[in-house]
């Protein structure tokens, strides 16, 4: 297998690179020397200054300042202020941004809050493809009527009716990279009286985003995709300020408390977005995505999304001349930032790249997904990537059998 | 102001330190030169290999490894494997006990787990003077009927009926340490058709814990106390393994399906305790935790709860000699290891004594709080601690306006 005519070449990529604004953040992460990283939409790199922030926050604020620094090192403060700081990524004014527990964690509190805004309304709306514990998640709440957009082949208007409470959706699917609209969605939902959660995991900090502008009600996303925040980095929730006074989340803990420490037996919710914590931050945990929101203080998100668009079309247009079919929009407004690309040995294709050191991912059932992190993958990158899986195929490699044997996380 | 004649001497702490079989684990925790810590019960101190293991995960496994790490690393395994390092510190046999998410979502899981499975009973009691997430956590379960010990006056044996669905009680009391009898509560609790939840918060390293030989259902306690995991340290979760086919927690996430990357759109529960997981772990947290429990594999409980005592005795009988009144149990048996004192400028006198390097806290309205951690606090300590206090109240010195002030966390 060779490539075809029309394809780039890697000095198409080099020059690229060349005038790429957004050059200069790659040193700005500490990534192994023997490794393309085609990963970050699963799991961000390591900001190069992250170690520094967690020794500190390890050795001085909890070492030395004990249990004096939830006040002297603002502990306290970091569930709102990562909130704040994190505000600008998904287009939301002051005061309506928490960081706390878990994606799905967060899913609860804000699905349960919306469907109690819409009393009288039973159905909530989601979609089969959605990342399973979006899905998972709703089964927990009670009482709530689920209708799966493509179970059946409906699409959301076929689902919207007058019982529908509130539709939750994916901003980009996980497994396809297919971006969804968020205003005209937004604004379709509104029209049937229903409420909007928005799941942002794949698409915060891959492009900008404007809940406030499209009128989003609710929102979750996870801290260690795009957002370079560490493993399992905390998640945030955005509950726009018009439901706050109104809304009741259920995990009702005492860092949502309007006075946390005067330690009354009684709950009365926090005055704002407050009100959507529950107990205690893992602080160290924090600290690390303390130290990537630094990174995201100076990067223009216009920017982000036009080198994705680029890193995106150009990988396509090396894997088209390849012949391996995409199950990725190829008109751009309608992708994130990843290209998922269907083989029959999917699982064992991504194995022989990461044994090359090209490291992508694989979903189920026959699905390779490559996610391009624009501050620190490049144009050359991505012409090697494909370079490599071009040879991985060609040379039948990918059929040695020690590819085939999965391990728990693949 | 000054001691009686019957109050112990410097001489007498060194001479208890001296045969001290704990007194080697001191060198194994980093703290502060000009310090005496009183607050382990509040945030535990930091362990000296901490930092290198935080190092390695971010370094390492973060850096380096990046998503690999997930098998690598051993990430995937370790909600199951520190539940299973945590299980000897609460008498809990293997596949019991798993650590996750905070302690106030713990609570909604396993609160709601143990409501599902006594169908037809509503009543859900509790303790007026519980740490308040507890009882936040409560109000969040739909329907439940809360009925609280203490309110008016009730004890346990007269709210206790046949609609009693859930008793949950603190092991030890936060505000008192006043330890509660586990295996006698945890009978009557079953004799009358209920299941019983133990918060292991203020107990949990600090003394021999029995959960299976008492026959508790459910429990729940965090990693930031006693067990010096780290500020916000990632809570655990025990569920009896005779509950676990048929129990059933609301935050139905991907960590607890039982093919979390089948990515299926339908929710079915893990096997055994892995149910109880919900979303993404918060990793670098997790690693606090992990050092922490290296200490741990060390240390006889048995000897903690000896030294424990002499600690809490040895201060009781300082403190009585000052004439302060404490609301914490003078028979050993009924206390946790904390002493808490009354004064009327409770506040005040907690912030002079941090001013002088000795840290305590204050719990509204007047009530001052010592930790005692057989670890790390030897029987000269807490003479120091003493004669602090005494100084602080003999010179009037806690009457400065400037230990008036209260800050976000007091």
């Amino acid at each position: 297998m060779s490539q075809g005519a029309g394809a780039p070449t890697r000095e198409d990529a080099l020059a690229l690179d060349a005038v790429d604004p957004l050059g200069g953040f790659r040193e700005r992460f500490t990534l192994p020397k023997d490794v393309l990283y085609l990963d970050g939409n699963s799991l961000g790199a390591l900001p190069a200054h992250t170690p520094e922030r967690l020794r500190r926050m390890v050795e001085e604020e909890w070492g030395n300042g004990l249990i004096r620094s939830w006040n002297e090192a603002g502990w306290y403060d970091l569930p709102r202020g990562l909130g704040e700081r994190l505000a600008p990524l998904v287009g939301a004014a002051s005061g309506q941004v928490v960081v706390c527990d878990s994606t799905s964690v967060n899913l609860f509190k804000v699905l349960t809050a919306a469907m109690r805004l819409r009393p009288g309304r039973s159905t909530l709306i989601s979609e089969v493809g959605s990342f399973p514990t979006d899905l998972y998640m709703t089964e927990g709440l009670v009482p709530a009527r689920r209708r799966l957009i493509g179970r059946d082949g409906d699409s959301l208007a076929d689902l919207l009716d007058d019982d529908t409470a509130v539709v939750l959706l994916s901003h980009v699917d996980y497994r396809t990279g297919r971006l969804q609209d968020m205003a005209a969605v937004t604004e379709q939902v509104h029209a049937a009286g229903a409420l909007m959660v928005w799941d942002l995991c794949h698409s915060v900090g891959a492009l900008p985003i404007e809940l406030d502008a499209c009128g989003a009600d609710f929102a979750v996303g996870c801290g260690y995709k795009y957002l370079n925040g560490g493993p399992g980095a905390p998640a945030f929730l955005y509950a726009a300020a018009r439901h706050h006074d109104a809304a009741r989340q259920p995990l009702t803990g005492w860092f949502g408390h309007a006075e946390p420490f005067a330690m009354s037996p009684d709950y009365a919710p926090a005055t704002g977005i407050g009100r959507f914590l529950t107990g205690t931050p893992p602080l160290l945990s924090f600290a690390g995505l303390d130290a990537a929101l630094d990174v995201w203080a100076d990067v223009d998100l216009e920017r982000i999304r036009a080198k994705s668009l680029s890193l995106t079309s150009f990988f396509l247009r090396l894997t088209d001349a390849l012949g391996l079919p995409t199950v990725t929009p190829r008109t751009p407004a309608e992708r994130g930032s990843q290209i998922s690309l269907r083989h029959e040995g999917a699982y064992a294709v991504v194995q022989a790249l990461i044994a090359r050191g090209v490291i992508g991912d694989f979903r189920a059932p026959d699905v390779m997904r490559f996610g391009f992190t624009p501050l620190y993958v490049s144009h050359a990158d991505v012409f090697d990537a494909a370079e490599a899986l071009r040879e991985v195929l060609a040379s039948g490699e990918w059929r040695d059998p020690r590819f085939a044997q999965r391990g728990a996380v693949t």
